[in-house]
């Protein structure tokens, strides 16, 4: 993996990068599509091509369940089982196996947990979790961590921080393939203080690079950005920065401002199917009887197949019946806006005009607040394994 | 609209034509996916291009309730309101009204009902039906018929039949539009005498083309070619003859040997969503343990988008796992099976050896009696208004 930064704002911490993996180069920032089960969920590999996807998302706690990482690898990998022959991420599974509450229990090993799907008894390590993602064979995997939730004591959040820590050594340490590109993942709950003693033990360890978990968690999103700040600071500058789980529009500025390279999020596609369309004005639901006879489409000028393809009104009617076709559609505007507002963000970064489209964005967007609410409540309870 | 037959098969009642209309020549016998609400389940016009569809049907039972013909209209129509820009048919609705059971009332005059959707009062007749299907546009049009239970008496048949004989001639009068095809609907039960007089009496009248109705609803397979060869032959050589409801592979076969042009269903569609593939063997269940490590198409040799994309064990993981592309991948491997099986029919009736295709076809073809007896108890079940 090769990382080269090609501009940098001069008013804030974004910037503009090129990252080489081993299924091509990708642009940064970058906004990349969660497909927890090897889907993105209603969408095809020629559409996620179609709208600018780059790197693809999957999940091992998910994968590891079902099909197994056997049945992956026996089928030549993920790229080939899903047919996706661009960059795939592979989440370590960490987050998930935390968000199962009292039906994990973790040690200075690893967790064991008991599956979502059949109850049986399931264990997590750092060594079994990069064995799987070894399996997988995505282009970035990620250290086994602990993910606190974000109301834990500061002692509970320190200890998961140092466990954290010494899991991504012995991530490290498990590794042996050496085409895949293993970041560690700064924890340490909304404390600045171990935050930065997080970064600092795995920048030590020189990943290539870092990825920041735990936050969007529940917390007031003005201390989220405050503690990623507190957190990025301490990276270094040429290795990318990847913030994980957080991609509402809104938020793709406030982390790209924060000197954050890569974004995920399962936001866009989990909305899309209640409804909920991004516009540049806000998010706008497409049930909603203004849309019943609207002859334009969802969003006038967005390039997405379905806005140059369909009628809100056409889209309206999908989603009254409750067809199948609705939520393709509207994951496909969704993700098409993420992916083109992070391609629009690079261009204002290499022509000095971040920070002025930042605030003309931000300006025009109204972030459904109720949207947001519910979102970050669900985030939460994830997180406290509810 | 033209019809133009091509050839004859010299063994059985099997014809292969060419059907002219608005939007486009169509080769016959043809298979019609079925996209009852303006959207055939799951897809998206371009896959119903890239799999050989040429007519698609809707429902005007249900466009009349949702969105309303005045919503279509007013975006120009169906084919533009969905996206496609090849030809339609409209169902009159008939078939979807006698379903309600209860909820509906039959006078001389029409069919009064109550909404499924909000339990409002509506009615339709077959001036009504008429001018609704010419609001949403479709190439071909049905007339409003009385679709009797099989198991009614043979009163209850006759009436029926009269009835739909009567409407037929009001549906005729009722037409302003020269550029839509009004077919007629014979109907008479398993009773070939009604069937005759049903059919001589609409002939009479000259539709441009026939359907026939009412079969399909729990009679036995061997009573519904029976019945429809008593139907057929009562039918002009020149026009082309539409069985409705009816398209499991066997079916095909059986249908057009009794000179069949065009026949629906959704059975293929229906059926993938439970995960049921069609082969040249015979239907599958992708959820069979068989195909978790199946690393090939579900069935070798299919041109789908599906079998040349995915393993079968991918469409396994998809159908365990519940997502949504799963019922996409299903749906387009069943339809393209329907179509170019019907496309395979035509070759073989244009060089004379349908007769040998058809045996051919059958003595591989195991069909699952669990799926076909579940789908004539539905069928049964709706035309007993349950």
């Amino acid at each position: 993996m090769q990382f080269e930064i090609v501009a940098r704002c001069p008013d804030t911490g974004a910037r503009a990068g090129r990252l080489t993996l081993p299924h091509g180069e990708v642009l940064t920032p970058l906004f990349m599509p969660v497909g927890t089960q090897a889907t993105v969920k209603s969408l095809a590999p020629a559409e996620l091509e179609a709208l600018g996807a780059h790197v693809v998302l999957a999940n091992t706690y998910h994968l590891a369940l079902r099909p197994g990482p056997d049945v992956v690898a026996a089928l030549g990998g993920l790229h080939k089982f899903m047919g996706w022959p661009h960059n795939l991420l592979t989440d370590s599974g960490g987050f998930q196996v935390f968000s199962l509450g009292h039906l994990r229990r973790v040690d200075a090993d690893g967790v064991s947990f008991r599956s979502h799907i059949d109850g049986s008894e399931q264990r997590l390590t750092p060594e079994s979790a990069v064995a799987i993602q070894e399996q997988l064979g995505a282009d970035i995997i990620m250290a086994f961590d602990e993910c606190a939730p974000s109301d834990a004591d500061e002692e509970h959040h320190r200890q998961a921080m140092v466990r954290t820590s010494r899991w991504a050594a012995r991530c490290r340490q498990a590794q042996t393939r050496r085409d895949q590109s293993l970041f560690g993942i700064v924890q340490g709950g909304l404390f600045p203080y171990l935050r930065r003693q997080s970064a600092e033990t795995l920048v030590a360890m020189d990943f290539p690079g870092y990825a920041v978990g735990g936050l969007s968690l529940g917390e007031p999103k003005a201390q989220m950005w405050r503690v990623l700040e507190a957190t990025t600071c301490h990276l270094p500058l040429d290795k990318p920065r990847y913030l994980m789980g957080v991609g509402s529009p809104e938020d793709l500025f406030e982390a790209v401002a924060r000197g954050v390279d890569m974004m995920d999020a399962v936001l866009p596609t989990r909305v899309a199917r209640n409804g909920a369309f991004f516009t540049r004005r806000g998010r706008r639901n497409i049930r909603n009887a203004a849309f019943r006879t609207m002859d334009a489409p969802v969003e006038e000028g967005c390039d997405c197949y379905t806005c140059t393809h369909f009628s809100a009104a056409y889209v309206h009617h999908l989603f009254r019946c409750e067809e199948l076709l609705a939520y393709r559609l509207a994951s496909i505007h969704n993700l098409r806006f993420a992916v083109s507002l992070m391609e629009e963000v690079r261009r204002a970064i290499v022509a000095g005009r971040f920070a002025q489209l930042r605030e003309e964005f931000l300006a025009g967007y109204q972030a459904t607040d109720e949207g947001v609410r519910l979102e970050q409540k669900r985030r939460w309870e994830a997180s406290h394994g509810r």
